[in-house]
């Protein structure tokens, strides 16, 4: 199964994404949160982020999706130190994105499928 | 100053957004949650998105963001209930649109730069 990372400058945000995307997928999906500084401060944390991807990963690729400017710099520079072709930050949006790569993986869809749905959940209209 | 409501199935996730989006606005700004059932389990309310609007309702207009699904509905329902021409629902990512929209609203721009500052929040690219 694809995992999936979110990362926010808000701790919170990221935890409360996080389960409602645990309730949202059907069955089970590995989805880790990985939101505000080391010390619980809004910002980003190199070390939460790297924790949460390895936590993430079962073998079948990682999407992460952050939500703006520093949390996308940080997760690039995660990504540099250690780069591997299955593990992808993706232009989606947060929540959004989030909700519909879960439901995809949770199907047992692939890294690229799983990929897509996030990206294209920027064309989405809600109503 | 227009005010701004933030309504997501989690109450968490609404709560940290809140959160998050006035440490970012510059000076204040009239953000509100509505996250959540009025019990607290995942899924939106009525009351609790009325109530929110009503709060940040500050005279200049409220923009209303939403994360999907049955949480539009809720909101359209509530706005059909007592129809103001300047409380508006619009279609943005919550995360995004609800920073693009409290940074401009904190600088004093009128309700139609806010919405199309949330709105157009969709295209902007993260990386």
């Amino acid at each position: 199964m694809v995992g999936l990372v979110l990362v926010s400058h808000s701790e919170q945000l990221a935890a409360g994404l996080r389960d409602l995307v645990v309730t949202l997928a059907p069955g089970e999906v590995a989805v880790e949160a990985a939101g505000g500084t080391d010390d619980g401060r809004f910002g980003t944390s190199y070390q939460r982020i790297e924790a949460a991807i390895a936590k993430a990963d079962r073998g079948d690729g990682v999407v992460v999706l952050a939500d703006m400017g520093s949390a996308v710099l940080t997760v690039r520079t995660v990504l540099d130190d250690r780069p591997r072709a299955d593990v992808l930050l993706i232009d989606a949006p947060l929540v959004e994105g989030a909700v519909a790569a879960a439901v995809l993986a949770a199907t047992g869809a692939g890294l690229d499928d799983v990929s897509a749905a996030a990206a294209e959940a920027r064309e989405v209209p809600k109503f």
